[in-house]
């Protein structure tokens, strides 16, 4: 179509001609952000030429990735090691890319990294996989609320045949009913392979819910009854998992933890004991780590996962010990890492390109293992940042980290 | 100084000459910044221009924002609204800028806004504010313990001295002692006025401990013990709060709840009560919402809010009634908001942009204020994608909308 | 052997003769018991006399259910309804016998059953059931640890026939691994009939241990990892249960509320989501009701169950809604309800007789039967709990009733 | 009066002259139970002849204790110790009186006892002390309950009027305010002296309440709304405590851990670190411990307190280290310990008894020093029985002990 230009698009909205929401339909995707921004800036007295400044296609992100798009936001990567990973497929060495603005997060996770290669690198295995979805149905009562969960485990394949007629991907792996009075939840787990899967989940369970509630009496009130448990936190993902569950660890000798860390085993094992494990009991907390979700937060963020769900990226448990050698054993265990290197933000060049640099872009060889690989490397990222935080809380340099580089 | 070339820096890593994360000592940032691409895309085949494509400032950010600078990461965003704002100093309307690549998620947020403001608006209050350090101690035993936690309670003023030595804005409110064992937990907590606040109060609360250390037998085991709690869910900060707690509210005429999100008053309750309270309750969830984290992390990136602090920012329990009128009351809570508006990722050009779009940006009149603008506008932000979400669910798009709008 | 007298056995304390715990050695238990009595009278000037009118056989509760005997404690026993129960294996109409001191309880619980009577009954089903025991294994790292989960998901027939081994009546149902780190938790769910089951799954879970510990490199370092999760409050047994997760509800019509409970089935449903569920929530609880723990601990008393498991019992959520007809809908889940009616304190005479007294008393036909219709008897009677506290809340009489009752 | 025979009572309860629960009306409490044994056990076939056999006073329990009195339940009670407890008022060697049926419990926490006591003893203090009550009133929105809270606030002295008028012993500590939604929360926090306080915190609340009500647009909607917490596992007790917050110690040489126990200071630390940390941790427990309640439990039933409080007294945190003596350190730490010396099951000439071991029956002088002293003797309690527990799991005795003794 011929172009209008900004200015031209912008008039139309305020002489009621145009709505802001469908600029879309009238002008290039570049030119429709444009005049979002007059017409936001003139609202506001906002500056917004940087958000305009973006490198991205504005036409492929709009309606896919985002809607009544003003334009780009930047935000700085870094990036951490390389650091030797001993995963589930074997051994890679890897360079992490992560995308903050807290000053000292890459130096810090890139020493911790350091210190790990150092120690012949790290382990790591996702241990358990499945993306949940898990609608709430209304019953009668609790009597049928028995009968639903009992028609419930004898028709897995009747809901799995429905499911699956969404996805040339997914597989439906199980469902586990929870009663509560007449609340029937149902909580369906997928195998997604590379795509984190949330969307794909959420259309093949509608599916498997029609099946129900053709079947049955039981109505359904919400595809998602929170016990999925998507962005909360929530002990059912700490206990059960969602998405990868994915542990690493790493031994690190005595002589590298006091000449590269300044400390010793013991007085690591000591802090993570009073404050990881003791402090967070007595806090109440689903979390029992040091800042593993700053971790999750900038990998996220430069790969292009969900940046909500870096909520469910905290719950994980931290341990150090001592061992008969005398060495350090650190270990850290994500419950509910939700990754994908498909599909959502993960198509956007600059996400791609932190992809690529970790050798996980699109979709795996067999399917699902470059998701994999991505959460074993935010998992031992993870690892590297709590290493070296508990090593400066040994040696106090974490209020002075901050001020040289926090400012 | 002369700039080297980036394939110059290059070659001297690659000889040994030069340490990878020391570029920045030798070249402009831009230009170390290049070089790394070079190496980290040699080192990976992954094809780095896009990183590269960034308009910020990389030497200002650079060490205050990021290390070992590869570029940036550009997220899309949109905006939502304008929606009118009753907030603890004055209305206001307000646009909402959004930083996501979760296709619908502006959308979504979007309707919520424009019903809340065919509703005439919402209403928001901070009603508790202070961000929180709480180092743990070992002592002998529980009688020193309990020794310690007198002594706490009656040196304040001391530990307040020594705490706002360090600090121009800050003000130390209170300190709370927690006894585990041998261990003693003091949680400072400060009015930050602006700013987050994360590096002050660790910086004034480092100093209070030396002078516990100076006067009482008291041995510090580490800064933050973890009854903070910083970007761990956590109790504590579900009930006692951390940052900003903030409720918003609305309410929505019925006429409106049935013509706009062709529902009603009675079935957005309903799913409310089986969802995000029942629901999450089974889950054993800090989170009792339906995805409040989405508005959180949203707003969080494109305003450069620290996105690891989504994790608290989940704490957040929604509410939805049918008034004695037949209209629908809607509400949300969020116990631990830590926003800012100066410092941090705030100073960055894109995110400065969306401060403004926000009317936010930099310090507040009174100090405070803007902070405080700030977590109501995420409030109502969050309110509205609650809504939005609800009605989805009542009237049962959540995976169409997905469907058109996701892919 | 010939008695000695109770002053005697004490002599020879005294003399060090004898040793304090092995006095059933030496005499018959009430003897033993009389003798322990004049010691510690001696050394506290107590009066025990009460302690010494006991009237269960002394013999044969040493070693088995007590030791160091000094007599008994006796607590009133109330009895609540009759009220008619749908359980799982047909309707039938039970008395309630409750012990406690805590005046006004048996009443309400009294007179929330005559309200359920009156609406024509309760229902309630067991929807889960198995008892757990969830050993914690030490392993060389992650790698050791996923390859222990996998050998465990293919080796239950192998610690199945050991476990079973040790028991005539348990069953194991399913082996569940979870990994932290080096630590691999193994949650071992039986079957167990009409016994509560711990010390069955116990030494059955014990013996699977070894078979473990034979085939692998794990190591097992507690028999208890606290995953089962035995008396400690736990989202693991809130979410999967344990015992029994039974669940109760009723439907009273309008004007049975309106006549007998003063109050309208509008302001139980407000209350219970204001307190119950938005209340709760904020506490960051697992329980989300308003006294189960209180019609737990008064049926656990009166027929022999473990106190201590009152801790699980009180994992329980309750719902009110009003229905579309206007009646009043509330429903109560135990999620974790440990419950038997053989073995234990159930053998004791006072105790038996209360199992008689609901009808349950010992082994069950079929197998298992008794201890479900326990568990559907317990949960009506929280059941009456909730309802007439809800109502007595409604009606503002909760502080009254304990100035009239309760002291 | 005449007293009629308990035939004869049952007779006019058959025909309908005489309610069920009115028999104390017409007979002695005596005659009145009796009446309803022979009318139950008509109903159910069971032998009530055991529940007959109480020696307490049935009149002065019927409405006090208990209503619709059958008769007593018997409890074996067992003594362990005596062990010596380093207190907030002074050292002071104590007997600790355990009702149980659980075979093998109190020579388990007997065993802990002998050997803490070998090591010198263990220390107890009470560190936060208050008993709470939450009210839950319900305002038009945010911006009332902002207003209400500040109210509140601001207004404690003449909350602190009325509720201390129906006290003679209760006073005031503190009310906090906690907002969600329309919803305001206000935690009372008083100090009961002696007695575990519940009753008079209702009835003062309910005059606080009064006042608020009167001065302000708020509506109570219950006298209680789960932020107190009473009788459910809830976070804000385990962070905030209520009733005792009570810690216990001991430091036991290492030899004594070999000769005693059967095993060293670094077993029982790790066994403590994977089991009652991490395990619980991995729960998603609020419990961090072995089994803490089976001594609060057994003592709260020896002691007449109430047993449905057994669940906030599993809030308790287990940490065991080796010093750097080599010695093996271990606490527990119970956050909210309900105890009362006076008032409710205390009054029971058993209850009494076991009161009277502990040196704690009746008012302490000054007031509240009975109670303190209880909660810490309980603390030391579940510390012996912490103690042996891991020194079982140590030496792998836990199911023979079971087995020898359990059955």
């Amino acid at each position: 179509m011929s172009q209008p230009t900004p200015a031209d698009l912008a008039t139309r909205v305020r002489d009621g001609d145009l709505r802001f929401h469908e600029l879309e339909d009238h002008a290039d995707a570049d030119v429709a952000a444009a005049a979002r921004r007059l017409l936001v800036a003139e609202a506001t007295d906002a500056d917004l030429d940087p958000l305009g400044e973006y490198a991205f296609d504005a036409d492929a992100v709009h309606g896919s990735n985002i809607e009544n798009t003003l334009g780009g936001v930047q935000v700085p990567v870094g990036v951490a090691g390389p650091v030797t990973i001993d995963g589930g497929a074997g051994a890679a060495e890897r360079y992490l890319p992560l995308a903050t603005t807290e000053g000292a997060l890459v130096a810090s996770i890139n020493r911790g990294c350091s210190v790990i290669e150092d120690a012949g690198g790290a382990t790591a295995r996702v241990t358990k996989s499945g993306m949940t979805r898990a609608p709430v149905f209304r019953v009668a009562g609790v009597a049928e609320a028995e009968a639903l969960a009992d028609w419930v485990r004898d028709n897995v394949p009747a809901m799995r045949e429905a499911a699956e007629s969404t996805t040339s991907h997914g597989e439906l792996l199980d469902v586990t009913p929870y009663v509560v009075g007449n609340n029937v939840f149902l909580r369906f787990r997928y195998d997604t392979k590379d795509a984190m899967g949330m969307n794909m989940v959420t259309i093949a369970t509608r599916e498997a819910c029609d099946v129900i509630e053709a079947e049955t009496d039981a109505s359904l009130v919400a595809l998602s009854g929170n016990l999925c448990s998507d962005k909360k936190p929530a002990a059912i993902n700490a206990v059960e998992g969602r998405g990868r569950s994915v542990v690493a660890d790493a031994t690190i000798p005595r002589e590298v933890v006091e000449d590269r860390l300044h400390t010793t085993p013991e007085a690591i094992a000591e802090i993570n004991t009073r404050k990881n494990l003791v402090g967070s009991a007595k806090a109440g907390a689903l979390g029992f780590n040091a800042h593993v979700a700053n971790a999750v937060a900038a990998v996220f963020l430069a790969t292009g996962q969900d940046e909500a769900q870096v909520v469910e990226g905290a719950n994980a448990i931290t341990t150090a010990e001592t061992t008969a050698d005398g060495d350090l054993y650190v270990s850290v265990s994500l419950a509910s890492l939700e990754v994908g290197t498909v599909g959502g933000g993960t198509k956007l060049p600059t996400q791609r390109a932190s992809l690529e640099i970790l050798g996980v872009a699109g979709g795996g060889e067999p399917a699902g293992s470059n998701a994999d690989a991505l959460a074993e490397s935010i998992a031992v990222c993870a690892l590297a940042g709590e290493l070296n935080l508990l090593a400066a809380l040994g040696s106090r340099h974490l209020s002075s980290a901050h001020e040289e580089l926090g400012r």
